[in-house]
């Protein structure tokens, strides 16, 4: 890759903040005048099952529950008032931001329709899924035109259900001020995975629209864990991004050079050794590629390296310290920071500081890719704009207790990415 | 941990190398004297199959199969010749080793009947499953006992082709000398997962028996992949290490605390980010836990780390350099070095050339604990006799380019278990 940080400012001017995982929605019942009349009976259904779940989290935690509720009451209301919720930014230090579906995710009583947000795939009756998906994104397109150039909302498509459909909705999305992208189910389920050529007319309609593609932390392969919370903590990431591995190894990236894919939510800290072990099967001169070579090779063009950072960006929410430290490995150009507001398992409301304390030993010009820049440039936002939004509320550096005077060491990046030298391939870097 | 490497040889003398990654299987047609007559029909058609396999993959890599067969004809006829197999082992500096079935990973002709070995998950008359590991259990009691100090045979348990059949059979291993494991299928398709409490007395005859659980890499989620090569060579690992998960966080090894469980090349490169992930999910103070901390705290009683070196060993065949640099995070007391022979992607017949650069850098007392003394107490082997056989074919440190000097530095492990520290999880160590 190109140096990343060149020309990046270097100065103390605040950080244009984009949170690249924020979530919105209606309370359930509002979605209602959003969602086709024809599907009213089963919604109502649904919205029986949905307050159930409420009343049976509570139960087992509802302490936690109501606490979480009370403490945060006003910021919560932000899920879905536009108002509000600039004004939580403005106080999170954040300037823009990546929406992605179901606000609410103590209770999930901010989820679309029938669970068409981060759990789609888990749909049987399709009909309901497209309607679910469509309520939201006629209500996300309302959102965010409420302030376009600080919002980039993220529809839902869920692909598995209808390819033709996909593409149609994909089309009516195309240049709706704000919506920047499309999520689809996290897992194919039943349905051909997703480098199989049955969804290539759906990458090509993104491409042309210039839609990111995503996939978000939600689901897993349930059913094996055995009710067992840490199994489906441990394989969630997998899940998330093993969609990644599908589009980019079976080339296309190649075949849709526009396509950019983004999986969220899911850390950051598999990168560099999936890197690693694909980028040695692709490159790898010096090891033991006998057999598989000539069934590999000819599948893609790059590197897979080399698509991460142009077509692949990471969601990475709040990364941990271990994962900012591997940021010259994973990708500096490549990682997005984001506070997954209104969740609590995020940053907020307390981003700054965490981020004095996190990005101490980080230079400016790094800091400045994965907290802001890198989104700008996978969703092509509007700097300007951001930056005169990030003037009144973004913290500074030196409010980071950062070091203005360190640099990116020049070989950072070939030194982290070691895989290069031990395994003979040529670095173009 | 104890300090893995107190009071370990630091002395020049010959290395006790265990491979902890071996095969061994008759051609397939010999399997028929080991064979239940009742199933001698669906062998020949079996057989049939196999033939016509060897014929498409020579059609598509006829010069590769040739070549390797040629220039390996002798070391090959090791896969069932005791007489040969030796000779091997001690050109190529191997002391013990620990077998698995599929001699022939070229074209699968030493396959035990039905495919029963590496890809006996994928089998669906249960009859023939059996049928198949029987077979090949039988000849293994004989092959290993031509050697018992030096072979540590691992028996074919297809689980998920019946609880009941599955303690039978490790009650009638338990006690046959070189018999020291069992192999499960890598993957449980469409039965329980490993975590469910049916498969219990399994593991419960398997720590009676002292016989070690294995899964083996060779089977993947293959209709995935719409045949990409690619996608298969990434996602195999996963598959092969998830039962771990399933086992250690559903805490069997709490309920049997003599069970031990090893998978086996799938590297190591995943085993320090996984235990960083579970540690913490088990014993994080300053991570936001708020929500999961009381939904998983209770499933098992030490943290996920310290099962490793206990009960939990990985067959992390010919390490790389990377897995080796990782030496610390993922278990001096855990990691345990294999050949693969006589497979072509291992390090046979070079192993020794293979050794004398890639342990330049590591100190003889940790070396001692990878290439044998963690699979000696992984399956309480003959020490005392290994010694002797590696008294006359083991290399010494000064032949593997070593320092004698070096040593292990007090701190190492707690620096690289980086994941304590950043997470404010207790030392025990």
């Amino acid at each position: 890759m190109a140096n990343p940080v060149e020309g990046v400012d270097q100065s103390d001017a605040p950080y244009v903040i984009v949170s690249s995982d924020t979530h919105a929605g209606l309370f359930v019942e509002d979605y209602r005048e959003y969602l086709d009349p024809s599907v009213h009976a089963e919604f109502d259904e649904w919205l029986a099952i949905r307050h159930h779940h409420r009343a049976m989290v509570e139960e087992v935690n509802g302490e936690y529950v109501e606490q979480w509720e009370q403490h945060n009451a006003e910021g919560l209301r932000g899920a879905y008032d536009p108002a509000v919720r600039d004004k939580m930014l403005d106080a999170d230090g954040v300037a823009g931001e990546v929406i992605f579906a179901d606000g609410d995710s103590v209770t999930g009583m901010e989820s679309p329709p029938f669970g068409a947000g981060l759990q789609a795939g888990m749909i049987t009756d399709s009909r309901l899924a497209w309607a679910g998906a469509r309520a939201h994104n006629r209500w996300l397109v309302e959102f965010c035109a409420s302030n376009p150039p600080r919002r980039a909302g993220v529809a839902l498509v869920p692909v598995t259900h209808g390819i033709d459909e996909a593409v149609k909705e994909i089309e009516s999305l195309a240049g709706k001020p704000g919506i920047k992208g499309i999520m689809i189910p996290t897992m194919w389920h039943d349905k051909p995975s997703y480098g199989h050529k049955s969804y290539d007319p759906v990458w090509a309609a993104c491409a042309e629209a210039g839609l990111v593609v995503h996939t978000h932390s939600g689901e897993a392969d349930t059913p094996a864990y055995n009710e067992n919370m840490a199994q489906f903590m441990l394989e969630v990431a997998f899940w998330t991004h093993r969609p990644l591995w599908q589009l980019l190894l079976s080339g296309k990236f190649d075949r849709f050079p526009n396509l950019k894919y983004v999986p969220v939510e899911c850390g950051s800290w598999w990168v560099a050794d999936l890197l690693f072990k694909t980028d040695v099967m692709f490159g790898g001169t010096n090891w033991k590629v006998k057999k598989m070579a000539s069934r590999t090779r000819s599948l893609i063009e790059r590197l897979p390296s080399e698509y991460f950072g142009t077509n692949v960006f990471i969601g990475a929410s709040a990364m941990s310290k271990p994962e900012i430290r591997r940021r010259y490995a994973n990708g500096l150009d490549a990682l997005m920071w984001g506070t997954d507001y209104p969740h609590p398992e995020g940053t907020w409301p307390n981003t700054v500081e965490r981020l004095t304390t996190d990005f101490r030993a980080v230079p400016v010009e790094e800091t400045r890719l994965l907290l802001g820049l890198n989104a700008v440039r996978c969703y092509d936002l509007d700097l300007d704009e951001l930056t005169t939004i990030a003037a009144e509320v973004g913290p500074t550096p030196t409010q980071l207790n950062q070091d203005l005077s360190l640099r990116t060491p020049t070989d950072a990046v070939r030194e982290a990415r070691f895989w290069f030298d031990d395994y003979g391939i040529e670095w173009k870097g």
